[in-house]
């Protein structure tokens, strides 16, 4: 069920999230914007300074920004020491997410010895397996299917399409996209006398309160022991997390990042999109790893790491590789001038 | 239901197709087939002049190609300025698509006030919540979710297993493969003392008349403002296409490439496998970008761009690895030997 | 139907197994576990000696690994020439997987002439179109789609929110995890008029005995002919195999690769996460491609290839990045140096 549209007089708002002020506290602000594109009862918000320049033309009700950017503009705003968390909590009150309406769809199938609180949401075509416990106010898609004993926490929300399996539990206030599937077997194998012998993959996964798992990503349950996201994990869309790897709280990981089995990413990390990481490595807290980055030794040290090459005009970039591939024969090349000219030009000409 | 089989004359297939044809125009087609397999009642094509050998070997009942190509081969041709657009009209009517079956599967969900007119077909398991809008013989496969307020224009075919949501709207003729996420939250946090805030994605998603978007892609809706893909874009499998990216008419995405949030492509624009593109970057038209490339700067003039590195033997990339990692060391060599080489060997001896 | 609880002996699990055993043949084992969580009824194994050192402190009842290593260590060992594949199996007894449980759930909905066998599995909210065939004991999971004229051949396994369609045969034994699309459209276009063309895509997919295809993969069918995978092919997750790829038996994909059009993949090779490899090669049997590399040529001898560049520090990977755009500017001055040695200081001061 849709949440009626809500409606907000500026000084109401800064009261509901703490915030001060600045211009008509009875103006009306009943919808978000960019500060581009706002109307005149919108609001919108400014977290980057460098964009100042488009407050000068937007026509939004109110701002929020910070109290520097303020100074130097004239219209209304709500003053914040973190503008881009408050925009929102702002957003939240303007734009309530959909209430969770509790009862079973007729059409979903469900185990008989499956505890689903009163208060959970479970929609149409849904599949929920034995031995399967939700908590209160969960809700679970349309076409989710939930295998055996997996455990969800209070008010966790899988948006549709979203399969659990592998015995997993995941803990309160996780968000799952569609597409996504959590538990399915890792990619175990053993060469027997020339076929692959699969390794059965009795491990579970572990997903702690808070996470959010973006559209179609994929986090493989333990091969023996468990795979693990710990509290407030954020992962984008199509992000592949192999068997027994572990992610520390509050790690951000971007779109199609690919994590081999075993590793373990500290807390605080940032992975940027279409990153790989290998398996068996430890990355410590607060690694930022920049885009299309191959990760392939442990990190011991906080900061900044890359190997993403900028793509260059084709005709330039095939010259390069040529260079690239000669670097070998250049190695001798510069020793050998070294030598001569340590020989013949060294000083003593 | 799938449609009769077709069989054609070599001269009718070349009116309907409004082409000229050489050779006998009562040769009987029923089929289509590639150079090397076709059989005797099987039509082919060969569009590019470099595999023309092909045609020694082959016993396709016609081919389509250009006049050049059939100056040179004695068989039966159908004659085309685009022979690879000729070909795929002529398997167009020779394996015609199956037909929509108007109607609801007494299995499918729908919420009572979605609009669905009587030529669109709606398979099992589908679950269409409220506030849809379905065009005219609009095509909902099995398993297919489409949540609120989401508008679908005739003629358009989800083929299954597709999640539409967001409040995204879709063009006409638009054909979406299975496992595709359209309109899911994309990627936004504002870190808040320590924890992530995530911040609510009220945006939309645009998809224009014409799109192809190709298995399990994902499409986020905007954050604010929507992400938007002009008519007649293609994209391939696997694809991810971040918040507020706009896609320029007539651009083709090849699988496994991902963009970031906020990039503007321009119009028919070209991009390889795998490649990725940075966040809020502007890629005018007519750009191609080859594989396994890494886009982080925006691009003003169309041609071909990229930053892929062909592989080659392991011992022999390692060896290249090494002397990569020498190059900062290699600048001073080669600063000094220039200086050596000026003071001593400047041609005073 | 989960099966009970499996316990052996010592000397039960060595005979069932085809293994030697030291140590006490009495004692009881009910669990499988890693070396350092291994509680005392636990079987564990140690196949790589390199982890010899974590011997030390388990407490596993008893140790699958070699002789070699069995000779050095004091507690009960099952001795194997190949432990990880012994491991396997004794998984595979101790953990056995759920039964099949014959018949068909209610909320599935098939049509008139598929062929489903008495002993088959077909869960909650299946969808299965006309013309499919499915082999004895096939187990299709929750959510699957089965499109027109698929078959499915013995004892293969559909975990659940399976798609398969473009007239897909897929062997006995196989194994498809949650989320994976097979047999949809291949990305065929042709320019005409300024227009993307579809070409339809009307070839098959072939998947050969005993493959297993991991969670969100995505294999095309082909433009004409099919689509191959030949018997073992074992495959992770989210990898995209595109139209008419023809992959050789027993080869192993690690998750997030991607595979262009046409290319041919021999036997047991093996291709490390996240790498691309392009169109219309031909890579030899027994081909090691490391992570994250690009294959843009084909490659016809045996061994390791690769192009992966391991992530650095990022202001120095940023320092490369500028002497790598300088390399064609080295090239002319190293070229110079050169002939200013030759000419002055060539041995002849």
């Amino acid at each position: 069920m849709l949440p009626a549209p809500r409606s907000y007089r500026l000084a109401e708002l800064a009261s509901e999230l703490g915030l001060s002020y600045r211009g008509d506290g009875q103006l009306r602000i009943d919808g978000v914007a960019t500060l581009s594109s706002a109307g005149p009862t919108d609001a919108s918000f400014l977290a980057n300074p460098a964009y100042r320049t488009e407050l000068d033309r937007t026509q939004a009700a109110a701002v929020v920004t910070t109290a520097g950017v303020a100074d130097r503009y004239s219209g209304p705003t709500l003053i914040s020491a973190n503008p881009y968390a408050d925009w929102a909590r702002l957003i939240g009150l303007l734009r309530p997410e959909p209430l969770i309406e509790p009862g079973v769809h007729p059409s979903a199938v469900i185990a008989a010895d499956a505890e689903i609180p009163e208060s959970a949401h479970i929609a149409a075509q849904v599949s929920i397996a034995a031995g399967v416990r939700l908590g209160e106010r969960v809700s679970i898609g349309p076409g989710c299917v939930i295998d055996r004993n997996v455990s969800i926490g209070d008010d966790s929300r899988l948006v549709a399409r979203v399969y659990v399996g592998g015995r997993a539990r995941l803990g309160k206030r996780v968000i799952v996209h569609p597409g996504v599937v959590i538990g399915a077997d890792g990619f175990g194998l053993a060469m027997d006398r020339g076929h692959w012998r699969k390794v059965p993959q009795v491990g579970s996964v572990n997903i702690g309160d808070d996470c959010e798992i973006g559209a179609n990503t994929t986090i493989d349950r333990g091969a023996i022991d468990d795979t693990v996201l710990e509290a407030d994990v954020r992962i984008d869309n199509q992000v592949q997390i192999a068997h027994n790897v572990r992610i520390g709280a509050h790690t951000a990981i971007a779109g199609c990042v690919g994590i081999a089995g075993s590793t373990r990413i500290g807390r605080y990390c940032m992975i940027a999109g279409a990153s790989g990481i290998g398996g068996h490595l430890e990355i410590c807290d607060s690694v930022i790893i920049t885009a299309m980055s191959t990760v392939l030794d442990s990190i011991d040290q906080p900061g900044e790491y890359g190997s993403g090459i900028p793509a260059r005009p084709h005709a330039r970039w095939k010259r390069l590789l040529v260079r690239l591939g000669q670097l070998d024969e250049w190695a001798k090349r510069l020793a050998r001038l070294e030598k001569s000219n340590k020989h013949y030009g060294s000083g003593k000409p």
